[in-house]
């Protein structure tokens, strides 16, 4: 089901364009490998990128133990917003310009992955970066591990916002001899880099890396 | 000259990728079309993703008169992030995966751009969307200018991040026999898209699109 808007979800601004749907919300996520997480602390509000995935309904990040920011959002809630931006929208009037775009805002507090947890949910974020490749990769050690926060946020208290398709002119633009349209915009994925020391051949993940380029 | 690292723009996670230098801020800035705004407000902290462009030493966005963070943005200190995702760095410990990005965090108080500035930045932005469109187009009226608050951020307190080059792995991993690289992300650009009621022709800012694609 999908939640209701709270007072910090509640989209105003182009309202037409918002959504709460569930779906959308985790293909939004899904499409990403970074969010921006917005907090405050004694020097005023921080936006940092940082790498996320999802599991079922929660938003994971990780870090060093000794983050500033994992410390600050065991303390308080934070924003969580993804973005991708899928073009230029080009009007025939300036103002109406415009660009496409998915983005998401999730609200609430993160809480604290515990140990039995850390291992798996580490290994999701293996699966979401390059699939098969945990079982091919010198796994994490104790010590690796125990240097590792890892939090989630539910994915509870959310909005999504959806711009698409063409320019929205004023009628009375319609005339004039202006192009109008979209330029797209996607995500590009160039052919993987073998590291100057390493003589094994790419793995799946490794070779199918361009066939999945989400592109535009 | 590059600035000096304030109490918010000291990066400590990391230290080595870190960079105060001007050009790289600029870079960095020139290379968006979107940053992330995190303010707070009774609701607590919000991550708003905006159009961004550069006029010299300032950061610019824009939006309605009536807009909530606009009004929030004049209140308070906020921290402006970019992010360029640039790829997936697969080590050969899972632990020592990586990405490679360049980022910017801007910290400081925007200013309201008064009505004579406004023309200006607005077309400067046009600029920044669509080299040579601005003079093609229907221009803002008068009504459309006074609907429209533009405002800037001096990139005078900044700190940029830089990750780029292959994995690091520990010495005692180099001899698995593990694939290791990066996967290398980029901005694709896809063909024009002309709006259905559209029969002029193509201008060259719709033509060369696909040419400066920056890509991977």
């Amino acid at each position: 089901m999908n939640p209701a808007p709270t007072p910090r979800t509640q989209v105003r601004r182009i309202a037409r364009n918002a959504s709460y749907d569930t779906g959308l919300l985790h293909a939004i996520v899904d499409a990403a490998h970074l969010c921006h997480v917005a907090f405050g602390d004694a020097h005023g509000s921080h936006c940092i990128p940082t790498a996320c995935w999802r599991v079922g309904e929660h938003l994971y990040i990780h870090g060093s133990n000794g983050s500033r920011m994992l410390k600050q959002l065991m303390k308080q809630d934070c924003c969580v917003t993804i973005t991708h931006l899928d073009g230029l929208v080009l009007a025939r009037a300036a103002f109406n310009h415009s660009m496409n775009y998915r983005s998401a805002m999730i609200y609430g507090r993160f809480e604290l992955v515990d140990e039995a947890g850390k291992r798996a949910a580490l290994e999701a974020f293996m699966e979401h970066l390059a699939p098969g490749r945990q079982a091919q990769v010198r796994p994490g050690n104790a010590q690796e591990y125990a240097a590792t926060t890892v939090m989630r946020i539910a994915l509870a208290e959310a909005a999504c916002k959806v711009r698409s398709g063409p320019p929205n002119d004023d009628e009375e633009d319609m005339q004039l001899a202006v192009w109008a349209g979209v330029l797209p915009l996607g995500q590009a994925r160039g052919a993987p880099l073998p590291d100057a020391r390493c003589s094994v051949p790419a793995p799946d993940h490794a070779r199918a890396w361009q066939d999945g380029a989400p592109g535009c």
